[in-house]
């Protein structure tokens, strides 16, 4: 246990500083053609003519390529299979790819691309999420406008309600978010004369990649092989959208037997692929007042755009967290995802629920308030604890260090709800929680495999199928090899992730890189330990019971050996030191109509306490600082895990107070550019108090549980209580910009 | 047991008839130099200046290196450490790496090396191997010039010589071999910015490659990963020569931090890289007029050339097999592989034994027309079968066909020895055998190490850590995995061989494919196989005893179901059809004091039959037809197997008739390019006859053994034997050229 625990550096640290780590678009291929895609200037509509004479004849256009020359299906797989890689007939939304052009230059793909001549017939465009539930059905796909449908149900609102003191009832509302990742999307598709291909890019997801790369070219899985490059950020949007990117440079690759790179600049990225679901809650609430929380109704429409991609999954992890981490016993929410004739949205960090916690987190102090008890006693009444059952019927067992967090955020802050307080000055709590990994939502991914390799000089090569995406998987990973082997850190290495490599070991979402590659680089290691164990005690002349490894020193029977001896010993024998690890999470379970079941294996656990200062002239908040306790089970690395709550909390400073995007009339992104988006830089920061709770989850390598959405989803609300604190300008629509504040205080 | 024994087309066969295959100057990387490597002009001598200042200047030079440049040892680990990778005081042969070049293309790159300037002090060389014994010694490593010395003793020779009727006494000698690969070596070394760096190149040993590249650069195993790329021929020219490339490319690439290639053309090829050890042979042997081989006397002294490289273990299986394939209780052999300045010799297809075979199977001939038998009778009672023990005291209990190759060849050419036949053709015969495997002179490599993964639309893929070096051993490999898996051939693929992807798996040599990564793919299947056994009894509800899989197709309890159905099962309940295999060959045992041990698992047998016509006027051997029968275990493809006895003796051929390498006065390779080294060609080729016999081999995958090497062992004396038996010149002395005929004709 010596590596475990400890703030070592991140292994790529190095890299990323020097600026050496290979990203996709540093790979240089001899005879590599630039790919372009052509794209739907309309929202809605169906495809008359398509005209590339022109186009073709631009010198250094190596060819155009439409759904006509897909050989395998014209699908992008991800939950339904409802989205065409290449439009046929209708397109659905201004973006929508119809064509790629391949040149021998990027410039002029792109120029290319831009001067396509597309005739397309305006359909009239469903452009509001809210008219979605009556409006004729603007897919093919379906029989209406709605993606999923989730309804939780317990108890008896109705009556619950009666019995209520106090009752709160709001509309709220969330914006888009953008991931901004530093890299924009980017993908290399290279074929093979063995009649394989190979992808490299950025992504979160290999597998999602290897299965979209399989349909549209009709291959086996054994002839796509997709390796990861460095990856400059993911914050889900490179869950779905690199399958896509994949599909357009695989099938030119496919048919012009050249590699092909593709990389979206700046704007269309921006423009074109998905980001946070924009959400409409309409949330009822009430309470008794002695302050426990009795019963809860609301609905919950999540606007997915043109196509279904994640958000039926997204609105289920939405729908599990509706009413935040509290006992109550009556509820009734109903969830929608519904299709709009926009970009499609689809992963970001939190996947659905700092949408509705905004909600949530804002009910709770109206509710508290109207009590008249302080927002932390009355979440402190209601807060689960072990033991406790959750709004899906879930018992929960182990690992629930909720209320430490509350304590530890109120503590270090020094604060005492309702104290007076400097003019202008509010704080606002928030107490949040988080499923960790797939759940029963994604149950059938829910395995994961690894590779674990000692060579004869102790070094170790590991592989595993997550990938590492900025949040410090390969260091974390490396840890727990190392204390799983008794070895030092330094002869840890990983390969980059491959799907070759690896059995399918699902997304690297939902917080599930941690425990589900640890999980199963852990039985990969125990059963290498176990041959080194045996060897040790015939050399230590003891029983295995009674060695202990430790970074590379092996004592036993009042003995000291080197590990490195013990390999040495093993390879002299012939016996093999490489072993395959595998994991699958415990059942979970689910019913869409009832919305029980165990939803998660486990949960983390976070309370943020913002603390801000109004400008009551101009309406701008100020964030002074904000403490965020985060209950990680066991934190493998505590300065990778307070970088994560750092990371995730400035995140979810940008989407609570400046973070704007919207679309114009005909359904476009407004403001598809870092001038016009604006999200935090190193001047926006406040002091940031990372504090880490760990209620070991038991399942987990070492006692870890994932957390690395977590610290974006609790920011919001706690930012909103604080507002409200400060000026009592209470705000329901995300950001809070400076103009809401003003008007609420106008209207005071 | 539907593919396995099949004629199915080779896997990588159509990507080599298009030319579509990438062999490592297919490569092509931005940014890469191109290496020349500087060697010295003499055999002998002390380096006294290098002066690299004018080539440095020549535009598009880089950089020149020196051992002063290498981070970790100057050494190219193979047996023993005697090898620098760059010269430091002394060079030892003509040709020996002194410095590497490198530059912007690789024209520049070999004008450049030509052009240095090194003064070196001329030493007295060594070229006689006969000499060495008694030379003073060479080297600054080891005690004289004797690399190694192995006696061979059993029972009283000089007793039984007395009792011999008749004795044969001759000197034997057998030149270099050049192994005449179509693809010169080749390598690339590309580094990367994590520290670690991957070798590309032409190769049948990446696990030696990887060994040299760590020694050199310092680096743990984890940080160098070698991956074969296709390979054009080996036959043991790229079992040691790539580790010295390997070093040539990695140590510029690691400084410059650029990819470096290096390509030798033919010449350089020819001049520098290891061959076939001459030999020379003193052989006496002795038997009683009823035709039984009573004693055997033999000196066997092999030219190592100027380091050590592999001779010890050549030495050690030519030793093993210095009588043949008989019974003989008094037997007397010493054998020395030696130094010389001159090129380092090393591993060639039959790996010492041919050299020593064409003396035995000779003397065979000899003895019989001494006694006056026939020389098939007199081989019949003398053969190896089941139950006898062979030279070095191992009791054959399985798997003996000799017999039945000598019958099959007698059978299937219609001769009857002895019979009248037409002026100037003569039939010639020879029985060998071939120790499959490393055997006791490897044993601590005997092991294999090998991955597959079944996909979710069952397509596999594996991997193994031998290579396909035109052997076809993809295929073969591919025909048992879907056997042992039960799935139709056309699911299964082969990654590229890539340390990274398994343990240590050895060499690829020694005829050790299929039967090693065979049992180590069977290891592995049977693990995936027995998930999906259980599996297939709950689908079919019958035991696991009752199920036959077989090419996709599961029957059992009176149903039939889909492969396909039971792994999409599998993966729906999460289970891993992912596993890794290993095998280690069972005990060998060896002294090197006696020559006495069981020295392998398993012997290869084989008879050659070949029918000559000489032109007496000329003394051309006209070789009419040869047939070759060999004992394979079980042929899993009698196709690829017939192949490789068709290459094989066709390149024994060449080593009987044509191929003739010598050295001048000064050392150097007197003639380094195929217009002076002749090598059969389409209209050299006789009429072969291939046979395979299977008495399989109880520890092999599906009975098979290997047997890649001895197509070519037996093919010089049974042609030797065919010239006595047409004009009754005895040729000692390879190869048979019309010259020596010629004179054999006019000195009778």
């Amino acid at each position: 246990m010596s590596v475990v625990g400890k703030r070592v550096a991140r292994a790529e640290g190095s890299e990323r500083v020097k600026g050496a780590g290979l990203f996709a678009d540093d790979y240089k291929y001899f005879g590599m053609l630039h790919a372009a895609v052509v794209r739907s200037p309309l929202a809605r509509g169906e495809i008359r003519k398509i005209d590339f004479k022109t186009i073709a004849k631009i010198p250094g256009v190596a060819g155009i390529l439409t759904y006509k020359d897909i050989p395998g299906r014209n699908c992008v797989p991800i939950v339904i299979d409802d989205q065409s890689f290449l439009a046929e007939r209708y397109v659905n939304y201004i973006g929508e790819p119809i064509a790629i052009v391949v040149a021998e230059n990027r410039q002029t793909a792109r120029l290319a691309a831009a001067q396509a001549k597309i005739s397309i017939e305006e359909l009239p465009p469903l452009l509001n999420p809210l008219e979605a539930l009556n409006h004729p059905k603007i897919h093919l796909f379906g029989n209406d406008n709605i993606y999923k449908h989730i309804h939780i149900h317990r108890g008896d609102v109705k009556k619950a309600f009666a019995d209520c003191d106090v009752i709160i009832e709001n509309e709220y509302h969330t914006p888009y978010q953008e991931h901004a990742y530093i890299e924009p999307q980017s993908m290399i598709a290279i074929p093979f004369p063995d009649g394989s291909i190979e992808i490299r890019g950025s992504m979160q997801c290999p597998f999602y990649v290897r299965k979209a790369i399989t349909t549209i070219l009709g291959l086996p899985e054994n002839k796509v092989r997709v390796i990861q490059c460095a990856t400059g950020g993911g914050f889900g949007g490179k869950e779905d959208v690199p399958s896509l990117l994949a599909c357009q440079v695989a099938l030119p690759a496919w048919i012009f037997k050249r590699p092909v790179k593709l990389i979206y600049d700046r704007t269309e990225d921006m423009m074109v692929t998905s980001k946070r679901h924009p959400a409409y809650i309409k949330y009822k609430s009430g309470a008794t007042k002695d302050g426990i929380l009795r019963a809860v109704e609301a609905e919950y429409i999540i606007d997915g755009g043109a196509y279904s991609t994640l958000s039926a999954v997204v609105l289920f992890r939405g729908s599990v967290h509706a009413i935040g981490p509290y006992k109550c016993e009556n509820v009734d929410v109903h969830s929608y995802a519904v299709a709009t004739n926009k970009v499609p949205t689809g992963a970001f960090r939190g996947f659905g629920s700092p949408q509705i916690l905004f909600a949530v987190e804002s009910q709770m102090d109206q509710l508290a308030e109207k009590i008249g008890m302080d927002p932390v006693m009355f979440r402190k009444k209601n807060i689960l604890r072990v033991g406790d059952t959750t709004v899906t019927g879930q018992k929960l067992e182990y690992s629930v260090g909720l209320e430490e967090t509350l304590d530890k955020v109120i503590e270090k802050s020094g604060w005492t709800p309702g104290k007076s307080k400097e003019d202008g000055v509010g704080y606002g709590i928030s107490t949040i929680y988080y499923g960790v990994g797939l759940g029963a939502g994604g149950k059938s991914m829910a395995r994961t495999g690894a590779r674990v390799l000692v060579h004869a000089d102790g070094s170790v090569l590991f592989s595993v199928g997550t990938t590492e995406i900025g949040q410090g998987m390969t260091t974390v990973l490396s840890q727990i090899v190392a204390d799983e082997l008794g070895a030092p850190l330094d002869w840890i290495s990983m390969m980059p992730t491959d799907t070759s490599r690896v059995p399918d070991s699902g997304p690297t979402v939902a917080s599930r890189s941690t425990t589900m590659s640890g999980n199963a680089l852990k039985d990969a290691c125990i059963k290498i330990k176990s041959v080194l164990l045996e060897e040790a005690a015939s050399m230590l002349d003891c029983s295995t019971g009674d060695i202990i490894f430790d970074e590379g020193i092996v004592t036993g029977g009042g003995k000291t050996i080197k590990l490195l001896d013990v390999i040495k010993s093993c390879f002299a024998k012939r016996l093999p030191l490489s072993a395959e690890g595998w994991y699958i999470t415990p059942s979970t379970s689910w019913d869409d109509n009832t919305g029980q079941g165990d939803a998660y294996v486990v949960y983390a656990w976070a309370s943020n306490l913002a603390k801000v200062k109004v400008d009551k002239e101009t309406g701008e908040v100020n964030l002074l600082k904000i403490w965020a306790a985060h209950d990680v089970g066991k934190a493998i690395n505590p300065a990778l895990a307070e970088g994560q709550i750092e990371g995730g909390t400035l995140q979810g400073v940008g989407y609570a107070l400046m973070e704007d995007m919207t679309t114009n009339a005909d359904g476009a992104i407004r403001n598809p550019e870092f001038s016009t988006y604006i999200i935090p830089t190193a001047s926006d920061q406040p002091e940031i108090v990372p504090i880490i709770v760990e209620h070991p989850f038991p399942g987990g390598p070492f006692g870890a549980k994932g957390f690395g959405e977590q610290p974006l989803m609790g920011v919001a609300p706690a930012i909103a209580n604080a507002v409200y604190d400060a000026v009592k300008v209470r705000i329901k629509d995300l950001p809070i910009t400076p103009e809401k504040v003003w008007q609420g205080l106008k209207n005071k």
